[in-house]
């Protein structure tokens, strides 16, 4: 029976606490219930996890669908596919799981082979099933090579520091490939939660820059918002920004000049990555040979004023 | 012999009746007679078909191939690829066929094997054959899986309400997963059907819209269209939306973030899909901790005001 | 030795003749001398080209390198690989072939089967090259069905009639398929080839459209050019335009809903395809059950005004 | 242990030299530490290499996994593998070599086949290992073909010479394919490196060009920028432009017509490619047929004016 909101009894409004509206894996924080098309997401699924993760998958489908054939074969009787036939199950599973293994990859040595007409079908469909899985595994693999890959990555804290006679958000980013990236351009959000009649109610605010496009991204790039008198931090104190629970989306896009694609990524701070009164510390250099140096490792170091 | 639109004696003009413009699966809804590249609609078929559709016919192909081969081995003769031939056609279509099905996948066990040049020859091809096709197949699954997918879902019914001391026409439009949509942008088209010298005739107004765009979409929007003085609702009663079988194009597109693809969606809503002076149920609502909880089953429901 | 330009003597500027710019199959009617990425251009090449070729070549490329791997097992000695060696070259070349197939396609049903370490070494490779190619045969089915398809068609003629009291200049393109064309848009340019001082110089003219874009494009749509007084072609007879050897071509773009691509398409007309006073047939009419029915054998119907 | 920029001593601006922002091969000049995302590089690598580079890549690897493999039948008992196992060392190597290449492809002739369940549980992974292998191989390949190619080049040189009273900056490009490349797009930077305080500063000049884009580019087209009084070239004579390491970043867009994508490509030259008061070679013409002939190895000539 389908659970639906009003069942579960969950407000319309956040009124304890609310949560952060993009997480830190970049996907909206939402959950979503009574949802259908279950194929899509574990397609989308197999794409995002990890390389190892999708290996031992790999490996476990592998193992399960050898197993179920090899009952089919064992239920058959292994004297179909076997010279050999233990009186032990044990024995005669493992068998019937060496020869499903060798069916469903095609190697088909041959000592073993279906001699009769029902375990002649099953290895039939067996080897059917196995070049379809292969296929399937060859459509996901070069789906995750093909998804589109951020070069950039931001800085883990904000800053808000003097600036010109005024203060100023700083947000770092970096180019982490040696790639040509084109007429990068960014969009900052703020995004206020303020009490109103016991619920907290979000306000966005979209955030003046000083530069929203610059033509090349050969090293890092940072951000600034002047906080002048239109800005909504503008009279903010770190209190009300923790109380208002403040959150910064960035959107940030690009043009990959390897890839040949417009890549859009997004990333999204929360209250307590700020940080008052230090900057970023330059985290590139010249070698002695007059090239330019990217350290990696120092994307994220902030250093007194 | 080619039959073409006069010989049939269709009309130029509908007069009897006309269909909407743009059927639920999202096509045009024309039919297209006399037409050439069988191929490309084949692929475009094939890409397009649930994937229960597509295994039954993946199934089918691989029962008819390894029949069409199976007969060639049996006409070339059974102890050709056998040592052992049966009276019966049966059994040594049977063999022929498990044969086939072993060289089609490249298994090959070799218990049976072509011993002949002929059978060889076949054979030979068939390994070709299986392989181009298992080709062919991992290229349709890429295809299936490379499709991009909307990730919106658009309400069962438009309404019309009391909004702002005006009435207002409203659609209602869900995220849902939780990939960040960005950006997304909605254009909505009317047609109306008037009968002018018994024909009728359509005529296309372009709704003005509260709000074109927005920044994110996390769950759900509700595009809203004010009836004013210049809509063409205006003074149209829900008789005369019948009358003139009104439909309503609505083209929405976003960036998607997770593939890096701007995507394109059209949704038609008929004349029958109206809702008057009711309004659509809020769809999501915030869970205990505090975090947006979407429900995929109230999406297309409504409530009275 | 590399010839050059002018070492061929040829003139830097047509003197007796001059051919269209855009050839009938949508590429420049240019030729390249002395290029060097020969694999780029044959690998476009298997794109390009019809399926029937494809798979003749496919078939050529399997039947070559079995030869080449055959004459290798042959040079080893038949012996290697098979318990029977004939005397006569042609059936151990025969067997050597059979076997070769088995091995590159990784049948491998092991009656034959390498006994030497030479034939196990050229066996193991060749069934590297078996993979290699059957990947690449992958790569290029796919990178066939992916090729962007354009889903329009363009009338075989252009025609100039009466118009609104002037005369206009007429192109029609059909939507061959149901899926929804977004926003097309079209530019048409008019090259004039005229002689100065001895040489054809040509003369580009952007030509003013009616309607430049158009909301959907379900069924045929003609596109206007107003002859007008602005217009090259006011006081162009059809004697000039063939003097000129005038040439239209036609840049269209539009947004594929199923393919979620914008997909551009060139098309061009010479001036032996004008036709003077004709009008276009309407191709498509309303079917019984009130639904469009579009006749593709009708696109390029000609009719008196 | 982490070395960083500080450890190194790197200097945060250059001072004894600088070298190009942008390199020959078309990547950011840039050197990166502390980098740890490794699996993405690789790719991105194989994908960039040569055709050459890659095959030896696949080969290796192919040998190096049927050692390993071998290493472990041989560990195992070659008598598990095969019938005849021989007292030395090598000659099981090589046996169990050959099995591991007929296990790895699938092709299983039989001959050598695992008897005992620890070669037989080996063997069914190593299947699996070849298949995925083979996927990957295939994702790789695919790859290769769809990354996009341009179809432009770019003449070695940049010219300065007397133009129109004035002195001008040319650059060439060249449609290298009979593929209609639509509406390029070109932008110019040019980067002087001066000395400030013993150190180098970049700045950076967006040169005004007499055409930013064309429609089409058939052959070639020569980009001019007019040094006058408000370009950065005025006054600046070869040596300063030596003295300043002059590079000048060529950005270049056009629509693929054949393969349906925007597509960006970045030329950098250095001061040390500029030539003064020469001109390009024109590098096409019309054969005897009236049909432009396009003379690739003419590209980079230069001729007295």
């Amino acid at each position: 029976m389908v659970k639906r909101l009003k069942d579960i009894g969950f407000g319309l409004n956040a009124t304890k606490n609310v949560k952060r509206f993009i997480t830190e894996d970049g996907r909206f924080n939402t959950s979503h219930i009574n949802k259908k098309s279950i194929f899509e997401s574990t397609y989308s699924y197999l794409i995002r996890i990890s390389w190892i993760s999708f290996f031992c998958y790999v490996l476990l489908a592998y193992i399960l669908i050898n197993v179920l054939f090899a009952l089919g074969y064992v239920f058959i009787g292994v004297n179909d596919i076997s010279a050999y036939e233990s009186p032990y199950f044990i024995d005669n599973f493992l068998n019937a799981f060496l020869f499903s293994s060798q069916t469903i990859t095609t190697v088909g040595y041959g000592v073993m082979s279906p001699s009769g007409t029902a375990s002649g079908i099953l290895a039939s469909f067996e080897a059917l099933v196995g070049l379809l899985s292969f296929s399937f595994t060859t459509g996901l693999l070069y789906g995750r090579f093909s998804k589109p890959k951020t070069l950039i990555s931001f800085s883990k804290n904000f800053v808000v520091r003097p600036f010109r006679n005024k203060r100023a958000l700083m947000i770092k980013v970096m180019n982490t490939s040696r790639n040509i990236l084109i007429k990068p351009k960014v969009d900052v959000t703020l995004i206020l939660h303020k009490l109103v009649n016991g619920y907290f109610q979000p306000e966005y605010f979209n955030l003046k820059l000083e530069r929203k496009t610059i033509t090349y991204l050969p090293t890092t790039w940072t951000i600034v918002h002047e906080i002048d008198e239109e800005s909504p931090f503008f009279n903010l104190t770190k209190e009300k920004i923790e109380e208002y629970k403040a959150e910064i989306v960035v959107l940030f896009s690009y043009y990959d000049d390897a890839f040949n694609n417009e890549i859009y990524d997004v990333k999204s701070y929360l209250y307590r990555d700020l940080i008052i009164d230090k900057k970023f510390t330059k985290s590139y250099g010249y070698g002695e040979e007059g090239r330019l140096v990217i350290d990696h490792s120092m994307l994220h170091d902030i250093e007194n004023l």
